[in-house]
């Protein structure tokens, strides 16, 4: 595993996005616990994935279909329970080469705090509102509303 | 809030099931904890509902909607974080009067320790396999028997 610390639920989630982008299956799996109970949930409806094993082939695919996407993390609920976090939010999947919002997934991730830093252990991720719902003042204004599809 | 306790998650996830079978909003808040920082999200692609006033509303559009629903819960994988706990799995809602299988979603459940027992802080489910997949063997051949009603 990578020593790589991650101070807060936050950089990981940071490092999770940065992982999304590029398409770098090693960086996913660095945000992720080093335990065998991970679970990943994508929102293409297929079944869930449990252990690394699983979670880096789900990413893998992931990662084999998209490309060119920039994911924005909106409207953060951050709920701290002691050395677990949970933070639920929408993922806005924007293409980077004309910026048009492709879709809006809503998720959830918790985290833990290990003995080196925050990591995380669940992510669930599944369509959300409609690209183009009158949105809450959250919701990142620069991005063109774009009829989308839901996807990761 | 109500006075019962809830000495582990998997007996907080069975009121959850009755209490969404039975299409009882008061049931459905007393298995969450009571504190304004808790997030639902339902299959139906809508944005997540937080805080418990938002929570209830969207769970009376559930029942609303959804009737003659038993649900099973499927393929729970139980990860422990101190006083947090998360299952993730397979919520399988079927007719009550013919025992259809109408509809697979996955869920991540987080569940928190409190004074009073464990309770939910945030559930997320979403549309999973389809029905009739080849399933593993944890999907149930052919549904058990259980009175019931509803879905989300």
């Amino acid at each position: 595993m990578s020593d790589k610390v991650f101070d807060t639920p936050d950089a990981v989630e940071a490092a999770y996005v940065e992982a999304f982008q590029s398409g770098d299956p090693e960086a996913m799996m660095e945000v992720w616990a080093d335990r065998e109970d991970i679970v990943c949930t994508h929102p293409v409806a297929g079944p869930q994935q449990q252990g690394k094993k699983a979670v880096l082939e789900g990413w893998l695919s992931v990662f084999a279909r998209e490309i060119d996407i920039q994911v924005l993390l909106v409207r953060v609920r951050r709920i701290r329970l002691g050395d677990t976090a949970v933070h639920c939010g929408e993922e806005h999947l924007v293409r980077t080469s004309d910026r048009a919002l492709r879709g809006i997934n809503n998720y959830t991730n918790v985290f833990t705090r290990t003995a080196k830093g925050w990591r995380l252990v669940a992510h669930h991720a599944s369509p959300g509102r409609a690209v183009g719902t009158a949105g809450e003042p959250s919701a990142p204004p620069s991005v063109p509303p774009d009829p989308g599809s839901h996807l990761h």
